[in-house]
Formats: C-alpha cells, structure tokens, sequence
C-alpha cells in the first residue's frame, strides 16, 4: 500500500520549492472544490497556481494523488481498494467480503484516515458543490474497482452492485467511529468481517431479486 | 404511524401558551444537547423553562415526542420502526428486512424527515456532545424495537445485531440522499429492499460467524 508521499523531497528542496508545493495544493482545494473532481484538470489546477502541469505532475504524479495530498488523505483509497482485491487469495479461509471489510477497517483505523474522511464528510453534508465532489471521487477511485470485482454483470449493474457495497462501508464507518454505538464501536475487526463480508460478497455476486426492464 | 402533533391546539390556544411553548422546547434543545437524550430529564427541562413538568406531560407526552417536536422531527422513528414491525406478515411475499427498507425509505422521502436527520448527523460530526446525543436516541428509540425483533438470543447479541441493521440502514440513506451515488439514488424503493432486505434479515436471524468468548 502506497504512502502519498511527496516525490522529489528526499534530498532536500530547491528554495521556493516548498512554497510552489503550496501554492498548487491550495489551488487544488479551491477547484475540486469549485468543479468538482471529474472536472478539475491538473492543466487548469497548474494554471492558477502559476506553473507549468509539468511541474504538478512531477510533483504529485496523478490527479488522484493531488486530490489525496490536498485534502490531507495520509493514503489512497483507491489504492487500498486494489491492494485488497489483488491480494485476496480464494483459499477458503476468507470470502473476498471479508477480506475487504477486514482491509477497509485497518485502512480507517490508520492515523489520519478517519478526520480526513470525516472532514469531507463534514462538508458533503453542508454543501451540494462538496457532496459532488466526495460523490465523484468515491465513485471513480474506490467504487470503479470494486465494480471491477462484480464480474460476469454489465456495467451498469456492477455500478449498482458497487454501490451498494459502497452504502454498507460508509454506514459501518458512521456507526462504528462516529455514533459509536456499542456493539459495533466495540466488536473486533475478525468479528465484524465475519458478519459483514458476506454482505458484500452477496451485493457483489448473487441475485439481487433485481428484474430489468429489459433483457 | 403518528404524526408528531403538538396536542392541544385544534381549539385555539390560551394567550401564552405559544410563548410557554416555546420555552420548553428551547430548553430541551439546550437540556438534550448539553447532557445527551439519556439523562435529560421531563423535569430538569420543565425547571429550565420554569414551568411545572406536568405541564410539559399535557403538551408533549413523552421524552421521545418532546425530543422529535424540539429537533423538529415530522414523525417519530420508533413509531415507524415499531409500526413496520407489527405490520409484518409473514405470508411469504416479501421478508421483514424487505418490508423493513420499504417502510424506512416512504419515512425518509416525507418532508422534512431528511433535513432533519441530515440536520442531526452534521451536529454529530462536529461535537461528540451531539454524537452522543444521537447516540442515545437512536439507541434508545430506533435500534431496541429493531434488537426486539432478533428474536431467541441473548439481550447482548440483538445489540449487536439491531446495530448491523442499522449500519446498513445509515449508510443507505447516506449513500442515496447524501452522496446521491447514481444506482442507488435513482434505483426504486421495490428494488433496494429486494436488494438489501435480506441483509436485515440475515443480520436479525442468521448466524454471523460470530465466536463468543465463553459458550
């Protein structure tokens, strides 16, 4: 699992450097803000931060990964979700729902993770701009891959079974770190992929009692 | 289901007594978030408002009423969790947990209902005061009916699984009203408790790989 580290700062930095790092994140913030996550271009990002998207790029590598450093994730999402789907070994110890659900809480429980993704939350919750923003960053760097994982589906039934996948992680994250209630707050992680990785693993891969409109 | 009614008010009201009102909510709003739904007291709030508690009783009746007028709430969620309950048929054409998504997702699209709730959950991610007092509400109104329906275990385990449910259920109306995930939002309320219905029922009544400490 990738740190978002930032490349290039190993061997000390150029005078200004830091002060050009800043400059961009801070615009970052304000477009994906102002546009939204699909639409923000690291082109335009470079543009009003005063330099060349050579230089962001070099900087910061992939949109996900500005994004990422901007809003303060200590990790990325997306590449916990891959990380979790490559590594799953079909053994029979574990079905791939647990596996995920086990990843996502060490992933939570990681320093920084859970105010940056409450943060966000925070502010998806106060504004429609903000909602769009989390709204299109979940859906392109976490949910994209877990639709990967319902295979053998259309596209947009793998979307759908995404989502629902996406509607129980975002509701154990609340219950258990944010109204704590008891029995989740408390349970063990084992104890909790045990209960709802099969959740998943069923929103991902049997009949959903779905009938569409047409066949 | 009961519509949260102020009583007493068909016929006119005394002079004063929309003044009197209004002082015992914005004393419980005060009361509920300073110390929490559990130890907030009928009483203690009546004393704030400086008025005798019986009459707080004549116009709210109970805590839960009092607490859903003063958070503005249109109806009271225990009433339509203990009402989708005892609604229940089981003749086979569709589960509880099914029937259960239904009757949330009809309370949820009523006006006012989601403001209210979202209104409550953004408090509770900026103050764990606020948490707290959700926490309890929740808890105390919404998830004990629901442990209730877990039935044959021990108090402890329909805990845990009233809080499964209301995981899923928390992250659904997050993940639809919220973030407005495109295949959940725009999916009908027949489809999703098909979908995610026999995730309640499985967590009310399956076993869920759970390994207590002593047997």
């Amino acid at each position: 699992m990738t740190e978002v580290r930032r490349s290039g700062t190993r061997g000390g930095r150029r005078p200004g450097e830091s002060h050009t790092r800043e400059a961009i994140l801070s615009a970052a913030r304000v477009r994906f803000g102002e546009v939204g996550y699909d639409r923000a271009t690291i082109r335009a990002i470079a543009a009003d931060a005063g330099v060349d998207p050579a230089l962001v790029h070099h900087f910061y590598g992939t949109k996900e990964r500005l994004f990422a450093t901007a809003m303060r994730l200590p990790a990325l999402p997306g590449e916990v979700v891959t990380s979790a789907l490559s590594s799953f070994r079909a053994d029979g110890s574990v079905s791939l729902g647990e596996h995920m659900v086990a990843a996502a809480l060490t992933f939570w429980e990681r320093v920084g993770v859970l105010e940056t993704f409450l943060g966000l939350l925070r502010s998806a919750l106060a504004s429609e701009r903000a909602a769009a923003m989390l709204r299109e960053f979940v859906s392109e760097t976490i949910l994209a891959p877990v639709a990967a994982a319902a295979a053998d589906v259309e596209p947009a039934e793998a979307a759908y079974r995404a989502s629902l996948v996406g509607s129980q992680m975002l509701g154990l994250a609340l219950t258990r770190y944010v109204l704590r209630l008891g029995p989740l707050a408390s349970a063990d992680a084992g104890t909790l992929a045990r209960a709802i990785g099969p959740t998943l693993d069923r929103y991902l891969t049997s009949d959903l009692g779905h009938r569409p409109a047409q066949r």
